[in-house]
């Protein structure tokens, strides 16, 4: 938030803060937009019901499985609400709304500490926390800001051992869509035989929607969709985020186009950094994860701000500390300028 | 929701169920959210300064004492969320979501009736019922559906009653600026003495943006600003909803031509309501509640629906029948035609 105050102050930096597909929102979705103002003076459909019909077919899973919410983190926000959990396993670092939504119905929060000498992995130290007290457990795959993926395998026995438990597994897919490979990492495929699970996933960052706000949620557990459809108003997906989402899934070429850029700027991008001298952590979707060699008297973070870019500093993140950054990829101009200035300071 | 699934599947209907401004989207506002599409892919301002800023001039208040939300419905969830109030009074009959959102945080609710045969007003009998156990009265002026107004002395009233027992006084203002004289009957004027006020306003009715999504509450309570910002994602508020506000609040000849068109429209609809037997109850804003001869075997909004028109049926609202009907104030020519239906109906 700190760092967006910033942002948002000036329209001169570049911004590698935020997680968004480096094509930008769709031209086809801003048409759509601009096309259908006319219809913004009325109520939007409050069931969603083209957007969930499309994203059914998309998705492969029945309409009623789907609920649609104002951007992902109004999910997350919601399904807690839903839930009222008395405890939760959430990983740390992770993105930081899971635990602030939780402490908002006073939840007790353990943390599942990821590593820097395993890589930040997910190891089966998470299967032995899983306790019958549990109520429900959150994992972001691939994690945001680490970006490690957990492989499907062990997914499934999580899975398992928290349906024997009782317990809840939220797993956020929001990065899934700029893997090389999103099927080999989604639990999707776990949905029918797993109601204990629930899968989140954003329009916002593979469609570049981050001002329009659209995500939604999947489970077989129709009792939990309208738990969490209770838990606020009716009218909560907007308008323009139900048109622009309609129109969004039809963008099949710039999915593929967005994910051979990111491929190759990612690779870029990595062997840039590695050759500056800086720990490349894990390069998996749309993001890169590192950590920096210490610089005094000024960090990384504030040098490159001064030269009109912004990277998230990720110190503040439990688990963390100085030196660690996450960068999106963006489009390759960008992505030289960012390694022209860090090889400016570091060199 | 069932009439509003029904509008939704039908394109030809004339709507007089929901109470939005009769002059449509300001083509200004229209104009402002195609030339900014642009803008839609990055994140929104979280802290919707522009917004709050050109609110806090608008409504002669600190910024500090405004907070937007994705429509004033999702403020009223927030507002219950932050306080979790475990007793509250709400007026009955009265917009359902209060009580949608005190239901989930299982709060216990004591409803105030307001009774048909002294109009639908307020009366000291509210006072009389506010005890210490209770934390949150939620009043609505003038009140959805009946339309009656609540003189600014008994607000004042109730509010040095709350204040001394600590109960949190929560104003709907949402339609007041359909009023014929707005100011004589908002709160405002006591926000910087009462702390226990929150007002809530929205968008959606007067400027016809139902589909954007906007609201906003203003409280000098700013731990309760804080509090609710904090039950929700920092994004809830859409960057079309944030630039559409700014627009809209540049629209001071579309208010007057509203107010103008409402209150002409509002003369023709009632005495022709009259005249055909039809009971009004109240029109003091952009709406009235009336109350029908009862019509065997088929309901007065059956027969509208057959005709193309859909009227709100009132008979489902906590002490309110059948008959019971709120209609919105609409251009004349639609006025006309429901009118024409109507005679054809009961004369």
């Amino acid at each position: 938030m700190e760092q967006m105050d910033r942002m948002t102050d000036s329209v001169e930096l570049i911004d590698f803060s935020a997680n968004i597909n480096p094509l930008g929102l769709p031209e086809g979705v801003k048409e759509a937009i601009r096309n259908s103002v006319d219809q913004f003076g009325i109520y939007p459909d409050p069931y969603c019901r083209k957007l969930t019909s499309a994203l059914s077919q998309r998705e492969g899973v029945p309409e009623e499985w789907i609920l649609c919410g104002n951007g992902a983190a109004d999910l997350i926000y919601r399904c807690v609400y839903a839930l009222k959990p008395r405890k939760a396993v959430v990983l740390a670092p992770t993105f930081a709304e899971y635990e602030e939504a939780l402490n908002m119905v006073s939840c007790q929060v353990v943390h599942y500490e990821l590593q820097e000498k395993t890589g930040f992995q997910v190891e089966d130290g998470l299967l032995e926390i899983l306790e019958e007290d549990l109520d429900i457990v959150f994992l972001c795959n691939p994690n945001n800001p680490t970006g490690q993926l957990i492989p499907k395998e062990f997914l499934s026995a999580v899975l398992q051992r928290c349906k024997a438990l009782g317990i809840q597994l939220f797993v956020d897919e929001c990065f899934n869509e700029f893997l090389d490979d999103p099927a080999r990492y989604s639990v999707k495929e776990y949905l029918e035989e797993y109601d204990n699970l629930i899968i989140l996933k954003a329009f916002t960052k593979i469609y570049a929607m981050a001002g329009i706000r659209l995500g939604h949620c999947i489970t077989s557990n129709l009792a939990l969709i309208k738990g969490i459809a209770d838990t606020g108003q009716p009218w909560s997906v907007s308008a323009p985020a139900q048109i622009a989402g309609v129109r969004a899934l039809e963008e099949q070429e710039y999915l593929t186009a967005a994910r051979e850029l990111i491929q190759q700027e990612r690779e870029y991008l990595v062997s840039a950094l590695r050759e500056l001298g800086i720990a490349v952590i894990s390069a998996n979707a749309n993001y890169i994860f590192m950590k920096s060699p210490e610089l005094e008297p000024e960090p990384l973070h504030e040098r490159l701000f001064k030269k009109g870019i912004l990277i998230r500093n990720c110190e503040n993140y439990h688990g963390l500390g100085p030196g660690y950054y996450r960068i999106c990829i963006k489009q390759h101009g960008e992505n030289v300028t960012l390694i022209s200035a860090l090889r400016a300071i570091v060199c």
